[in-house]
């Protein structure tokens, strides 16, 4: 079959989602993530209408890509202007971006009642709106928005407002499901229009998932020959979302003999899905699809045997080729190697058979139970290892702390301080400092017995705080997880800590992180 | 098109999956529920496998139902006894079900591995576990375990084993995708092969989730002349979860033109979703397709506009349909005319050129601007129009509080204790209370302070609470939101507050929380 590739739009049309938003530094993180992927297009945003896109435009330009291409979506020029005047348009230029993605109207009723010009005067702005920018791109795109629901209701004009998009130069004609709501025929029958009207045109599809269709109507695209597939990582996207790249990908790779990533990048689409969902601080769905927990959970004993005898009979895929794995009893041989194998990504070395192995996996799952998480805090996990291997260093040890939170009337903001007790090196250290809020406030403490001892803590700044509540109906009883990203001129590093008690997380995550800071400075000066 | 026949399996195959389960109870209301949407076949459970289900069966009984039929599943005999003395077959019978539905293996690795025995000795099971069966039910299903799986392994095999369902008595054949991996090409090709040979029969799909495209291949099932499907509503189950009989039945009743269930009834899909997902205490998707909550949320202000002018061209059906609603995100309220529109939706009367109107937009906008958002918090913005409208009552009023968390050693677990002053109808209220951890603490004092005076507050429980960091690089200082979700028996509503301290953020969210809950009371009151 022909080669088909991935354009991700989780930075663009993801982040259209309810309760989904990302930072700039998210976007350019999740960017590198999906670089990493093998992902082939990265649609970073729109330049016209959102200024924090434009932030990102120029933060990228300063990474070297490996394997994907970086997309600037707009729209067609605004129809009292022309294309070299429309601010919408020279955003895109100023993106400097090797491909730029346009969106066009093919649905009459939209081009009256949202453009409010004659149908001819669409066919004119798209066909100069792409004119204009094909000089100033590598790759240009053409998104025909609800393509289908146009076609349906007038087909000869849809086609047509292709035909436009080809006059003036587009790379791929990208079908869209805007609403998405189309079913499988609807789009077999609009590609199949498509591609006979125009032979030769590459054709892409995008669709979204209002129907809960649409990793099947992308599917169904592919078999019909699109060469490019648009979608999400875990289907994010407004309403109901987009097309779920975590699925499609390996529906793609795996069932269809369509190899559009490699078998080695393949096995990182759990991690990179999990990632993106611990950065935007959303709560995974475990049932989902490939790379959810459960995805591959077995309940009954008699089962797991017979899954372990051929697990091809229980059991779609091998879990392992999208980075997942069976869940039954952690306690076989595929977890030591895991272990061994993070362990040899942080350059420690421990053999399979080693005691050490068995334990930091029994730690884990532990941890794991209790609602620990170390996708997003590797830093943690190796010093779970590192601890578990007898080398861990005490740098300090914690007395008590105690931090009160003050508030003297209805419209007084409170008064957080916190005093904090540690020994370091046999020597007593009590210090006291207030914060905004009950958290920094001990963060501060803490800083402040430890520094005249550390003076590299000085160098090291918390760049980012998140906070999870752990499912459970227990209201504000609930256990949170508390992830903190640390940097400091060198490096950057993530630690976690969980508890019913806020504080306590926060303490847990803040010590791993100052901990770690010390072990790896060390480290270094080792070598 | 053909009629179709809904076979909700909830019940059983829901139950298999992870973290989803129901009393005896529950699956007696769960099942009237059903029967009052217009499902036709209720699959209870294996009374065979499991001694609740027997219970359920016996209770059920009861019970008159409207619409549905009442089914028991179980298992082909055992190889080594006969259908009449097998205690499976047996529990069958002893359900006392109209209908009885019997899986049986189609997979010949499955036979050999599972069954252990020849491929003909399970024909001969099949056959003779249904003519036993035959004479003491309305109605005797047959479903085709591992159907595809095995059809693509052996497909003269898998025909031959329906023949012996044929023979035995089966009045439909349920084709079964077990493993859930099945392209819509397989289910397509699968059903074509079984309708040539035995052209008459009635045929059923059951698919599972795995790839991702259940509801897809059900609909492919349904063109190819499936007259029965079966799947769960929000399609829980084992591992991904089966087909989405939310999704499913309005495809079929909107899109396909196939009315499986009256419009009426239809109506009724979005409540029953969330009945289930209450009842089993699952959290619930919001982007799920059809019944979730943001499923027909609008964010942009001209989308906005465009949406309430001609529906149709931005949604792919009208969310009252199927008894949702369209959600214009208050986040993106973009002129007096939006708030108006949300004030008339919680009752409340407000004219477009009221200056309380512009109020209430420049707090929101103000509100907005430190962090705040209203879309999971429609009782905190309904608190803020009611206070611009000057009805605002004062339940009581904040002397103080103070909240202590104090860990006395490395391995101890902080111990958090609040103090909280309060003045309520001019009488002082002083309080103290622990909790796991300080945010708990200070809900438990908070509580213990007004319960005296408002005793309609014990009936009232935070369901959720949620800690979001605002983005920022503010480390430990970052600003945070806090939101809430409570429930008396009859509502739910969320509240939200923001702080660089996040116990002035639950304190916020929470006092608005028990605000809400008073004024709530008062205004049914008043009808």
């Amino acid at each position: 079959m022909q080669e088909v590739k991935i354009y991700d739009t989780t930075l663009r049309d993801g982040t259209q989602a309810e309760d989904f938003s990302l930072s700039m530094e998210d976007k350019v993180r999740i960017a590198l993530k999906l670089d990493d992927l093998g992902i082939h297009y990265i649609e970073g945003g729109w330049p016209g209408s959102n200024p924090k896109d434009v932030g990102f435009f120029q933060e990228i330009r300063n990474y070297e890509l490996k394997n994907a291409r970086i997309a600037a979506f707009g729209s067609t020029h605004h129809p009292s202007r022309l294309a070299e005047s429309d601010e919408n348009i020279r955003a895109l230029i100023q993106a400097k971006t090797p491909v730029v993605t346009i969106f066009g109207k093919s649905w009459p009723v939209h081009v009256r009642e949202a453009l409010r010009v004659g149908l001819d005067r669409n066919l004119q702005i798209i066909k100069e709106s792409l004119a204009f920018l094909r000089p100033q791109c590598m790759e240009l795109f053409y998104d025909a928005e609800h393509f289908f629901d146009g076609f349906r209701d007038d087909p000869r004009y849809a086609l047509a407002t292709l035909e436009s998009a080809l006059e003036g130069g587009a790379d791929c004609l990208i079908l869209c499901d805007t609403n998405g709501g189309s079913l499988p025929a609807a789009i077999r029958e609009g590609m199949q229009a498509v591609r006979e009207r125009f032979p030769h045109a590459p054709l892409g599809i995008h669709v979204h998932n209002d129907g809960d269709l649409a990793v099947g109507n992308s599917l169904v695209a592919v078999e019909m020959g699109a060469v490019q597939v648009q979608g999400t990582i875990n289907g994010v996207g407004e309403r109901c979302g987009n097309a779920n790249l975590c699925s499609i990908i390996p529906n793609l790779c795996l069932k269809m003999g369509i190899p559009c990533m490699s078998p080695e990048n393949l096995a990182k689409l759990r991690p990179v899905s999990r990632f993106i969902l611990e950065l935007a601080n959303v709560p995974s769905n475990r049932y989902q699809p490939f790379v959810g927990r459960s995805a591959f959970a077995h309940k009954g004993g008699v089962h797991i045997s017979a899954v372990e005898r051929n697990p091809l009979t229980y059991e779609h895929i091998d879990p392992a080729l999208v980075g997942n794995r069976r869940r039954v009893l952690i306690s076989d041989l595929s977890g030591r190697a895991a272990i061994k194998r993070k362990a040899e990504e942080f350059g420690l070395n421990l053999s399979k058979k080693d005691p050490v192995a068995m334990q930091v996996l029994e730690e884990l799952k532990e941890l794991e139970h209790q609602g620990f998480q170390f996708e997003a805090a590797e830093a943690s996990f190796e010093l779970l290892i590192n601890k578990a291997m007898g080398r861990s260093k005490r740098y300090f040890e914690l007395e008590g702390f105690r931090v009160i939170d003050h508030k003297t009337s209805e419209d007084a903001a409170p008064v957080a301080e916190a005093t904090i007790q540690v020994k370091v090196g046999g020597q007593m250290e009590h210090t006291a400092a207030l914060g905004h809020g009950p958290v920094n406030a001990l963060d501060n403490a803490l800083r402040k017995a430890l520094e005249k001892f550390y003076p590299q803590l000085t160098r090291m700044e918390l760049s980012d705080y998140k906070v999870r509540v752990l499912p459970g109906r227990d209201g504000t009883a609930s256990k949170v997880r508390v992830l903190i990203e640390s940097h400091d001129e060198n490096d950057h590093w993530g630690t976690v800590g969980v508890s019913h008690d806020i504080l306590e997380a926060s303490w847990q995550a803040l010590v791993d992180s100052i901990n770690y800071k010390m072990y790896k400075d060390e480290k270094q000066n080792q070598k």
